[in-house]
């Protein structure tokens, strides 16, 4: 069957090379490359909900796009991570229980008005924008790959949440107000991202160690929130659930509506 | 601000160019275009429940792109016929009332499962493939250059609906008998596609009249079932909404879904 992919995938690698290339990960690249995969799926599944509900429609199209670019990226890591269990990308997304899943808590945070929505797109696109320009250096050639495919697109994504920050921050009082209470809301969940966990010390100088990324992304980000009028949030950090086993209250309402229909049918070859 | 179109535009027209082309809609074309507009909207307000929830993320890709391709039909033809009346599409998409939508109710139709899905996909996707092939010789350019891009993703949005026949069809007993269910439940709604309404004959050389379109669609769409070994369904049409007052009681969930924050906040500068 043709893919869809023809709209947006350029001449870089596929999902499907990945499993056709016979490429190997280890059992501790493939458990980095779930960290960062379910970020990006659950991130997607969040934005999917804005499909025809923005404040306008050109921005419904430009959610939409950013949500097929995270799904994208996610098939590429569950893709590769699954060539270490002899799992598919399906396997991974659709029948691992909650427990299982290292997404952060950032990802897993409610839509809320679009404010929230858009503050949660800013803090997370800096944050990968710094994680893919450096992954580009790993010594892992498929993450490389990933990861060279995935910066053209955060780049992107980046400009859309800054644009969108700068608006709403200049905008009228109201959406000044509601931009600042989702960058406050938001910030609590922030300094799991920039947490080093024993995978990553597991693999140097193929693993990008997250705390690294901080220092750049805390000035990058003071800059275009103090460009947009707003306040840098001194919000305590929640509890961080290192990607680990404590997670959001979210998590288990997110994978139900992901997981419903392949664990209907386990198996089917719909 | 930068748009996310250009993941998918290719060099043809976009929205904006509508807009800025200086082009001026009759009313007449205006309330034609909306019919197709609306049709589009609609269905990738359905379709966007699906990110994230198919039976695999590379269907998950699939369905959230021809959502992300109906979005981009309907806001051509919303912002083509706010040209009439000094609309945007904006204002078209989120400030009008239930009973000014022209959809059909095909669209309007649950999700259902999977099957169901694919089933409302393949009828108005044989439908529009028709419907766009003839209106690329509009006499009215505007028209005829929104048909012209149209028609390129449609002919995706075929194969991708046909192929999904084929594999339901003769995948499981399971998988046929709910592929045969989605079109029996789809099947009433289909005559109200091609009735010519008042709207094309005062439109003629630049409306396609919906019923010459379906000798041709009755004949392709015979040959896929067949080849998919399902039956053609028999079943008795509703009445039909002829695109006015009278439509699907699914309408105003959908709008209220659409539209609530465009209206929560009506003209605001987000």
């Amino acid at each position: 069957m043709e893919t869809a992919t023809h709209h947006w995938m350029g001449d870089a690698i596929t999902a499907e090379d990945i499993q056709a290339s016979g490429a190997q990960a280890t059992d501790a690249v493939a458990r980095y490359a779930l960290t960062l995969g379910d970020d990006s799926l659950i991130l997607a599944q969040r934005l999917g909900w804005w499909v025809s509900r923005a404040p306008e429609m050109e921005e419904d199209i430009a959610l939409t796009n950013i949500a097929l670019d995270l799904l994208g990226h996610a098939r590429f890591l569950l893709s590769y991570a699954g060539t270490a269990w002899d799992k598919t990308e399906d396997d991974l997304a659709y029948f691992r229980n909650e427990e299982e899943f290292r997404s952060c808590r950032l990802v897993e945070q409610e839509n809320g008005d679009f404010a929230h929505t858009i503050a949660r797109q800013l803090l997370f696109s800096y944050y990968a924008y710094g994680l893919y320009t450096r992954l580009q250096n790993s010594t892992d050639e498929m993450l490389s790959a990933i990861a060279e495919k995935a910066i053209k697109e955060v780049e992107y994504h980046v400009d859309h949440a800054s644009q969108w920050l700068l608006r709403l921050g200049h905008g009228t009082e109201e959406s000044h107000e509601r931009i600042q209470m989702g960058l406050n809301y938001m910030w609590p969940y922030l300094d799991e991202l920039f947490e080093d966990l024993p995978v990553h010390a597991e693999l140097e100088g193929i693993a990008v160690a997250p705390s690294t990324l901080r220092p750049e992304f805390d000035e990058r980000i003071a800059h275009i929130i103090g460009e947009a009028g707003l306040e840098v949030p001194t919000y305590p950090q929640a509890r961080s659930g290192q990607r680990s086993g404590r997670y959001s209250e979210h998590r288990g309402f997110i994978l139900a509506e992901m997981q419903w229909l392949a664990r209907r049918h386990p198996g089917a070859t719909w």
